[in-house]
């Protein structure tokens, strides 16, 4: 496996060793690049920069849906069927690692293994404990790694139970909704905020009672316009454990792209996208120069031990904090 | 209502006068000040910094739980036996309106409304949809607004599915993770992460059956330790539609909170939630700074728009976008 040294020249040899290595095919440095991004290493920054020329091509697909949706499955149905149609398929599962849903869709890839011997192939779950902001943009990121290697359809598979997971299915290209019937109203009331993501709705598990309620509903949201003129998402019944409706679903992608790429739509989404990506990877960065420049940690827990202490007024701190960023720069043009 | 102009000195006036008008008892006041928080108004920071002075005495408590767990019934009877004890009471929901759960805490509080004639209680539903970072963090401004208003005890309420939950009860005093029996391993598997948040458990609807088998499991996974010397979370029963055990829950807070107190842990706590919020709070202003002094919204899209069509590079872009602020400012000084 590559090596990334810290010394700047060496780092990105090591970069271009990596990224080389993992278009040429090279799973491990994958890996390694992978989680370079995911750990925001020093040389994440020279690795996206690197994998950046080989990406835009791919079509990304998001899907989500509640727990217990069978999403995974709809997902590896969908990867075969690609890999059938000789495209090469990346998945990325975002998992929500809650105390009450933790490591469902780890769970769920172990079964994937059988697909380990296929080159055309890589999954990749992110973990999302403790991880500090920006979940959507770094998943974005991830993905792209995952295009360089070489990878024609990107699927990034969320569990739909938060405002992280809307914002992950958001940066793709196309969103699939996936609902099933009878999960109750607790966990799955089918709300008008769904118009707004799904670009396709799936109802999975078909072969249960209820199939027909639950295509009736989203039908009765629809009526109720938001979407306007234009693409109106359909709604597709899968039997993901017997691949029943996959093709159905592949051919309602295909349709949803192609409706959005002639009216200009498919890029107004990617231009969306990365104005959110930007804006996130601003805010990181800024906040990484105030704590390198002018704010160590320990001086950080000083300052809260004496707003928790009532000492201090911490929006009258956090203006003069950021003030001081600024003025340092302006003493010593140090960036 | 107070109307909050734009001007520097009418602003300041108009804030003084709400907080004033809030800490009165003025309801409709208070509503007012949490809306200027919420929608992150030119006012928010000024209503925070008048409010701060009055808070840091009531005790925070933290409650999340899957959906379906009872959660918020059980925040009622909470409430109502504090308000029997002469305590003052704030409730903050935070609503996490997926497409999935979507206004399921909203709905429940309209049950609330019983309460509505008692000035000693105060409940506030926090909708997350499009809400841009910082939730947290801005769960506990409102909490701070709330009890500035002269609450004693604040119960934050979230539904535990997703990372923002989790960072949201991380803000409080003390954790109390409600599970329920039956719910079934998908949307409520205890994982061992589970013991990191909680102080408290609580086994709500015990009357069903398998109330032994989740206590067992948490008795378990205790075992392993991981909380090592000190507080060991102590497993309450309650029947919330009952109101069976509510006293043991308060009871067991009170302990928590005395240990804590006398171990040091509760300043610790309060710091460490402060320096999460501080950060939060550099972020969003640092990137209010930029947006505003450099980069404006039809300028951030064109970048977007080129970075998509792959003309420019994301990576490098952003690095000399934030050389840029660093620089306006070195050159004109204005903050």
């Amino acid at each position: 496996m590559a090596t990334v040294t810290t010394t700047p020249s060496g780092r990105w040899e090591a970069v271009e060793h990596l990224v080389t290595s993992l278009r040429g095919g090279d799973v491990r440095a994958l890996a390694r690049a992978i989680s370079l991004v995911e750990n925001d290493a020093p040389a994440a920054a020279a690795v996206l920069s690197a994998c950046f020329p080989y990406t835009g091509q791919a079509l990304r697909i998001g899907l989500t849906g509640a727990p217990g949706s069978g999403k995974s499955t709809l997902v590896d149905r969908l990867a075969a069927y690609y890999r059938a149609e000789q495209e090469t398929v990346g998945i990325v599962a975002v998992d929500p690692t809650s105390p009450f849903t933790g490591g469902a869709i780890l769970g769920d890839r172990i079964r994937m293994q059988s697909h380990h011997a296929d080159p055309g192939l890589y999954i990749r779950s992110m973990a999302t404990r403790g991880f500090l902001g920006g979940l959507a943009s770094t998943t974005a990121d991830i993905a792209s790694v995952v295009e360089a290697s070489g990878k024609t359809r990107l699927l990034i598979e969320t569990v739909g139970v938060g405002q992280d997971e809307v914002d992950i299915v958001r940066l793709a290209d196309v969103t699939v909704v996936v609902l099933v019937p009878g999960l109750g109203d607790d966990v799955q009331s089918i709300k008008a905020g769904i118009l707004e993501i799904a670009d396709i709705f799936v109802v999975n598990k078909s072969d249960r009672e209820g199939a027909d309620r639950v295509e009736r509903e989203i039908r009765a949201m629809q009526s109720l316009g938001g979407h306007g003129k234009g693409w109106v998402p359909p709604v597709v019944r899968t039997v993901a454990t017997t691949g029943e409706g996959t093709a159905a679903l592949a051919e309602a992608i295909d349709r949803c792209v192609d409706s959005f790429r002639k009216a200009g739509k498919l890029e107004e989404k990617r231009t969306a996208a990365w104005q959110a990506r930007l804006v996130e990877m601003i805010r990181q960065k800024l906040v990484r120069e105030l704590v390198r420049h002018r704010l160590g940690r320990a001086e950080l827990e000083s300052h809260a031990r004496a707003v928790a202490a009532r000492q201090e007024d911490p929006y009258r701190l956090v203006d003069g904090l950021v003030r001081g960023l600024l003025d340092l720069h302006r003493d010593d043009g140090s960036v």
